[in-house]
């Protein structure tokens, strides 16, 4: 004896989410079965909804319901300067911290030649094309500081200092309201080698 | 900025799930956008269907897709001996172990004066005009170790005794494969209690 089918099929598509395992997926489907189903209907007609409405936008990449995202159509942004992001989320991130004003560019990923991820599959040359066919001023580099995304950072500042326009990266050091025990010590060197006077 | 609306109300849905908090819930979300429409679609089919589909069974009150489920309809099932659990769950648990063939009888809970659960609410009356009804030989009363179930099982076995038939309730004892380290010591005390001779 097992579940009815249909509860069989919740738990298996409940499964394919990251980080549910067997489990997890068992007690999210009992809590659907055994809760109003009002919260069932809303989850189905969500997924869906939100699966077929967004799209990643045609000028960023960001998430937009149209062909273009708010952020992009938004008459207010500074559209002289550019962030460069590995991910949408990345997006979010700066947008809830507040302090950017401009557009952003979302790679996708980042340069991993071992996987066949190259300039092309980056949309780089759209972007590059973006950068000179708008005149964007200043174009800031903010990927993920690991290998790949240090690669991709040389990469595209090699190719944006060939238009001319001024090329930065997102300041390396310890994070703030961190305790310095908790700084390993490759981020503690570049906090050092960066110090600020005050 | 935000994430569009039905991105955002997507993250709202999957935030009523349990040990959903605002974190993983966004990630559900963004893994549900990202991946293939296939598994969206597949979700949010499975929410549907399962809570439609799936009632509790009117005999034992475990899940069934028709009006009975699958091992009261067995006609293999001893229907001589009903075993009372609170949770459906707990049924799968026993069916999982093999040990048992007799049919089951799922409360729903256990009594709690303080939240004005009685005997009716747990529909007692009924299992106990089933069991009268149906001739049934042996109970086995198989509920939660903690305060509530104890009371529970004290109760329905005054009950059942009124019916001249056989009362049991689960063995207690040490877990199979656990070391002794472990064991709390009410367990320990039953299980010196409980010795078998070997």
């Amino acid at each position: 004896m097992d579940y009815p089918p249909s509860v069989q099929r919740l738990i298996f598509a409940l499964r394919q989410l990251p980080s549910v395992g067997p489990r997890s997926a068992e007690r999210l489907a009992l809590h659907i079965l055994k809760s109003d189903s009002s919260l069932a209907e809303s989850l189905a007609i969500s997924v869906s909804e939100a699966r077929r409405n967004v799209r990643p936008c045609s000028r960023c990449g960001f998430y937009a319901e149209g062909p273009i995202c708010e952020i992009c159509s938004d008459p207010n942004r500074d559209t002289k300067t550019i962030c460069i992001v590995e991910q949408p989320t990345d997006v979010l991130s700066f947008e809830k911290s507040g302090a950017f004003k401009g557009l952003y560019y979302v790679l996708g990923g980042s340069l991993s030649p071992l996987d066949d991820i190259g300039p092309e599959e980056l949309n780089i040359p759209k972007l590059l094309a973006r950068i000179s066919d708008e005149g964007v001023q200043e174009v800031i580099i903010a990927l993920n500081t690991d290998v790949k995304g240090e690669t991709t950072m040389l990469y595209l500042a090699r190719e944006l200092h060939q238009l001319n326009i001024k090329v930065s990266r997102l300041a390396t050091g310890i994070s703030i309201g961190s305790s310095l025990e908790y700084a390993d010590s490759l981020t503690l060197s570049h906090a050092i080698g960066d110090r600020k006077e005050v």
